[in-house]
């Protein structure tokens, strides 16, 4: 009980998600919850399942008030996190769930989000190769997008083993309202979303893609080209990703399926089904697990992998505490016991 | 009010969804309507929404109950359509909402269906080149599937006019539960699917993949190989198809929409919606039209075509009364006015 | 197709469901559709459902574009359609879906609504004992909100037959969220709304309390006082009420039966099930049915009477085309013959 | 972790959240996890959610098995569980999810359920007055319903302070789905459940209606009679209880708020919401926590009270350990400290 944490953007669906989960880490005090139009008010008109933090009040989203906790979850609007990020002490563990310090390419980063660039950061997806290392120790987090986190997860393996043609990936991913925020737009009305789904930012332009791109390029150590379509599914959370890939010329089923498997063989949070097991949104609500399955299509010369995660658990706020254990040196699965709910 | 029409499987939602369009087709009388284990029962028991039938008894499902009807349409399950249409007279128009004669290649269905073949029928998605000719007069009509209603409409276009490679066909769709029927499943619970998306019959197993890769080779002129994943979706009804291909060298933006623009313009149920505006399933509930959006992504060269329909209407119902009509030579939307129900 | 129709608000939830069931009324034209901040955009962006209007164009809402029509709808926001009603002729048949014509008090009007009162109109529920007859001809229609729809629907013909006390009412209603309208409110988002019940306006202070009060008066003879609490459930259609009242000594359960199955013999919209069918909502989503079952609780000494509609069908628009049907001599069920899309 | 726990009914939606919450128990070991019809088979099967535990195997469910825990949960149906606790040794704490041992009175269980009597344990709702003394050491509890639960607390503080009027108490409560279990019924489909909300067990018959009485008349100290109407909601988990008695002659708002303010302002798991703010069920989805608020119709002379709570949690599992926890000696809130998952 003795880190000391502050979150920022605490009104929104993502801070609200990293207050949830601290409020049961064992190591950890929550001290300052800001805002930005939203401060003065209480968390619990905001946030009312919170209901050990009700009575807290919103303090302004500054350096100031952020300034003094060991760990700060920035949970802001694209473009804000880096100015804020600056002026922050060095030896404070800054988690930026936002986008800005995702992307390794000035030029993607400016060609998808139009704004300056911020540099990038240590890349909080500890489950792909390399990535847990980098972040022990480092004092600067970028939490994956959410759909990076369940594709990456979902393709990474057969790319680190060198298993798929890096052309002609295809993704198409299904998630809850949720990961589009609190926005007041009329096509997230309940009364729009239910019974409903719909595809957005089709054709290669949704900000996630350079993102996905970047994490199996690092995977397949030579570029990798991803057609991605994200579509919006009647429920609150999660995200189902269907990925499929061209096997290239002889690889076979089995080595296939031993690659998914060897890869989290160790890993607390990401699991390969049992055969004939396929996953649901439903396993992992409110967990910080990922579950997946994997088949080959013989027909098609194709894998195809089913990959669910909470998007806001393992998709944002899950994901950025456990990135914070290592970071820190805690044991990595602390705070982060819950099972999904279900049904 | 002078074409009168059998419906059997009435208990089930293909059955359902057929007498709810008749009950407002202006040229139909409703006949015998048939069951199997829910004969003898009262309809409002069993489909208590078709409100003015509820007190008409559901009859033995048998080729002496089914005969002496002008058309008799068929919504039972696969294998069972077979031998009950061999009985009916030759001048009845027979409408198979099931799978029984819908491939064209014996071999297919043995692999996929495992039981004998029956043969094979004009094909009721009258939108597919050549394939209107074909029901013009015909006394025995298959039914397409809803996923491949759904895909061909996406697709066809772009292979009737040679600009997608034949290989590389990847779709992933999302229905509603409807889709699966009203068999008592753990899975197909309310508490099971509600708030949750999961896959099924990846890999290239589900029986509607050789459906579809007839269809496509249909409108290509040359095999069509496909990648075809199926979700379920936390909602009643609706088909969302993500499918994508790969564009043939040269292909221009320009001439894909054109493709598609004019494969559809004359059509009255299939719609290309003006560009910027993306289909959703809450456009089509109920109704028996089908919408789609497409885009070309460069960097991928790929055209990703996103297409929504109602699986029990278009794909199902309404696709089955479009073809009955133009079988009997009535307006073809005769009886299908209804638009979507939204919100 | 002589009677040439006006929708005003068509932008909105009310409007655009007035306007699905026109598209499919046989006696009707469709001529201006107006709103006011969507006015100049197709209504293909607004309702993309209505696809055989989707190229209309949207008017300004104002007298003029209203006037020269045999009929206007207005779908107003409340204190808006008293100005622009005074402003049309008075042999257009004017049908008011919002409330501003519903109370009889104007000293209700002006507690519940706070706004200037603008005086009464005959009542869009045929059901209810005298309404029938103060419709006909009429040129002024005022269509009751939802709720009162379906509660006044459930507890009239106790009230009527001398059955109930007039006190101790109970009423307890579950809305789908289109009942709130397209307003952008956080608490209506799909990721609010999904998986959660709450409740609103408890207390007697919800704007349909005097609405249900002065039916049910009406009814009964004699005032009658209601406790009234609405519900918003996770879905977009639907109203199911939960009606209580107290039996006066000596009525016995079949009395009790006789009356509310005696009320609704002849009506073509309003169902009495059969004893052991409870009403579900989904049995009339997208029509202007009632369907509704009741018990009587012996130890409790109540009758619990459950009614289901769609509250923007029989709850608004199908409701308002009803009383035009009526208004204008046609035949009541003109144009609603749809019965409800389940599953 | 040296309480040793087995849990009987695993299979099922109660057994499952009895575990999940077992999981996060810091004294708890789970030994015996068994079910009737599934044992021998992984739990991971069934419940997929419960990573940590999906190895493990179903045993069969007998006393055998069992015996040897210190606590020994059992969610079968009712009539089951009497025999088999009748067969455990009287030190093991035996925790009843179902319902055989709630009713004091042979004649109401009789009537109700219609099987032989097993007595009647300890009830553990401790918020109940006198109630948490008696859960205090025993090795018997039987766990309330559900519905009695929400109900319970909702409407137990007026009649503790003799503020209301103990007959024409109405309430009628809306429960996701999971409150049905897992049966295979028709009704209980996804597809029939989605999208539509229908009432059951009405006029007296739900067999939580003696119960609720029961709790009512303790809180009293005469006897209450109440109208109890239950709804089906389309979501998955939570109940939203809409409670409404009428004031005595001469109580006044204050009074009333004081008197439930009073009652719970040292609990934990139940709280009163500040004046303004309405429950949701969304609020408590996955917690034990229960939210209410209170207002006083003036006009019909009655409290209402809204009160949500996830069933599956506050309403059986959750529950059960929190008197599990009183039983032990244990510090009331020990592993239930997750806040609900919201969004």
């Amino acid at each position: 009980m003795c880190i000391s944490v502050a979150v920022s953007g605490a009104s929104g669906y993502a801070g609200g998600e990293v207050l949830r989960l601290l409020v049961n880490h064992p190591e950890v005090t929550i001290g300052a919850i800001t805002a930005h139009s939203n401060a003065g008010q209480r968390l619990g008109e905001l946030q009312p399942h919170l209901i050990p933090l009700a009575d807290r009040v919103l303090e302004e989203t500054t350096a100031e008030v952020l300034s003094g906790h060991d760990v700060v979850f920035l949970a802001l609007p694209h473009g804000a996190s880096g100015e804020i990020a600056a002026q922050l002490p060095e030896n404070t563990l800054v988690i930026d769930a936002g986008a800005d310090h995702r992307l390794t390419s000035e030029q993607s980063w400016e060609k998808f989000y139009g704004t300056d660039y911020a540099g990038h950061w240590p890349y909080g997806l500890p489950e792909l190769p390399g990535q847990r290392e980098m972040l022990r120790g480092t004092r600067r987090i970028a939490v994956p997008g959410c759909y990076p986190t369940s594709n990456l997860l979902a393709l990474s393996p057969g790319f680190s083993a060198g298993l798929l043609e890096t052309s002609d990936v295809v993704i198409v991913a299904a998630s809850g309202t949720s990961g589009a925020g609190k926005s007041l737009k009329p096509h997230l009305l309940g009364s729009e979303v239910m019974g409903s789904m719909s595809p957005y930012g089709v054709g290669g332009v949704h900000r996630h893609t350079p993102e996905i791109e970047q994490g199996l390029t690092w995977a397949a150590g030579e570029p990798v080209q991803v057609s991605f379509t994200p579509t919006l599914a009647p429920m609150a959370r999660g995200i189902l990703t269907t990925a499929t890939a061209r096997l290239r010329t002889g690889v076979s089923a089995t080595s296939v399926r031993q690659a998914w498997e060897q890869a989290y063989a160790d890993e607390a949070f990401v699991h390969v089904l049992p055969e004939g097991q396929w996953p649901a949104t439903a396993m992992v609500v409110g967990s910080n697990h990922a579950v997946m399955q994997l088949a080959v299509d013989e027909h098609a010369q194709r894998v195809i992998v089913s990959c669910a995660i909470d998007n806001l658990t393992k998709g944002t706020g899950g994901g950025a505490i456990q990135s914070m254990n290592i970071a820190l040196g805690l044991e990595e699965s602390r705070g982060l016991t819950q099972t999904g709910v279900s049904p």
